[in-house]
């Protein structure tokens, strides 16, 4: 599990860094990579990475805007020109309503017949937005002056797993009995010993939270939507003291992103959505304002990669 | 007047070669710059040339395929951002139908207001698609499966200027007088000699022409837009010899482009629209097959520049 950041600019691209684009990359866990916003020149980046377009099999969208939205035609048709081994399979698009009405405008206009299946599911907040056996994604709006979501994607708790080797060591023969001793029951071996269980199986890992914020002022739903996450993913378009600015405009401030994140208790905060004004070298000192709230947060750059381990 | 290529590639982008779009610019001229085609990405490789999104006032279209559309809607958008000085002027787009639904879409979809005045113009085969003072473009059907032209930028001759110099060396005083002079009038001075504005005028240049055709097979249109013209940029999507292959995918070889250019009399083949699988080390085996048949013939790369001089 980890996160991979495409673009991390802030309205337009700029040489340094590209608009919107985050892959979070699940192929370790059930092999695919969902992305979160598809500014333009997404597939040219991707292209950069060792992303594969085919394992890119949801994509979530937390708002219209061009910068966040105007790379999927592209990134959906190129995808398409795979075959073969590399054929693609069927992609869902979670998305405000109007991404069906574009992306099917954009297709219809320039031709383009798809070699897989495509399912728009419109963004929903009364009940998840995607739950699957892994993986729970659910999602709040913000307050961008559009509509736009944030989302909290939480992993499935793992169970302790049963441990074998302890179990063959003590000669215990394998067979239906393993799958009664995972499920916690006590079982009498022919040889006449109780083996309980509970007492080989390993502890339980919880499962990992990813909050990944689209662009907002700074609000409570961020903080609900980040409650305890290993990582939250928050914009930062303007830096400290900007704060009038940054309201006027539906932004956040890199002080704002850190508030959020020491109020959620977030374990890391990756600060994006740069204003394209930021240089690479001003990173010391818009993380060293986030860092005074919440120290443990980072300024992302185009093709950076984050882990997210479990928690130990 | 010269040509910059943004993108060379075909069908899809590749690390070292861009989707389509090229840039004519005339700033030395006419203070614009025409683009032609805008794939995705295109004003990412902008911001890696000279160009100044504010000065790009005309946009062609080939045809709608979205490796040669797909980037409209982004630097329509982001061109919108400039303010004050560098605020852009009203803009006209000259494109197949279906631009005009597809542009409107994606800024209606995004909310995107641009602060200058966009003008949708229809491609018309039976008059020029385009006729101001110093340039005529005009346009012809190819063959591509789709709705695709090759256009035809023919500059206005330049008359022969007045010898100001020559004049002012006799004597001859300035005024209304020169005005006659300059239409080639016979005109008596007060001092009683007579001067024949025919001997104070330089000699006339003949204007550029410049064919850029849209994906296409080989065809006859082709050529009758690039007669005698001084740069012709002619898809080379195959290689010599992959003739049956072209033609089934409405594409052209090298060898077929060489073709048109020689029975053309153009002066100069710029091959574009490569194959993704045509890496910088397969040009030289690309220009040799174009050579054979048309020996000024060039394969273009991503941000090269083409200048295009006067006739001697």
């Amino acid at each position: 599990m980890e996160i991979q950041f495409l673009g991390t600019g802030a309205g337009i691209p700029a040489k340094h860094r590209n608009v919107s684009g985050i892959a979070l990359n699940l192929v370790a866990e059930i092999n695919e990579v969902w992305l979160f916003d598809v500014g333009e020149g997404s597939q040219q980046q991707i292209l950069r990475t060792n992303i594969r377009p085919r394992k890119i099999k949801k994509i979530f969208l937390t708002h219209l805007h061009g910068d966040h939205l105007f790379g999927l035609p592209g990134l959906l048709s190129s995808r398409s020109f795979q075959n073969g081994e590399d054929a693609p399979s069927d992609l869902d698009i979670y998305a405000p309503k109007g991404a069906k009405e574009f992306v099917e405008t954009a297709l219809r206009i320039s031709q383009t017949k798809l070699n897989y299946k495509l399912r728009f599911h419109e963004i929903q907040v009364d009940e998840p937005v995607l739950k699957m056996k892994e993986f729970t994604v659910t999602a709040l709006p913000l307050e961008h002056g559009i509509t736009c979501y944030g989302f909290r994607i939480e992993e499935t708790a793992h169970e302790g797993e049963l441990q074998v080797e302890k179990l063959r060591a003590l000669n215990v023969p394998s067979g239906p009995i393993y799958g009664k001793l995972k499920r916690g029951e006590t079982v009498e071996l022919e040889d006449g010993r109780v083996i309980d269980g509970k007492d080989f199986i390993g502890s339980a890992k919880a499962g990992r939270i990813v909050a990944i914020m689209g662009d907002t002022r700074k609000t409570k739903n961020a903080e609900i939507l980040a409650k305890n996450a290993d990582i939250l993913i928050h914009e930062a378009t303007h830096e400290a003291g900007q704060e009038k600015l940054a309201r006027r405009h539906f932004h956040s401030t890199t002080s704002e992103a850190a508030e959020v994140a020491l109020n959620a208790q977030a374990k890391k905060l990756l600060l994006t959505h740069l204003s394209a004004r930021f240089m690479i070298r001003d990173h010391a000192k818009l993380v060293s304002q986030a860092k005074k709230i919440f120290p443990n947060s980072i300024v992302v750059k185009d093709f950076d990669i984050v882990e997210i381990p479990f928690e130990k």
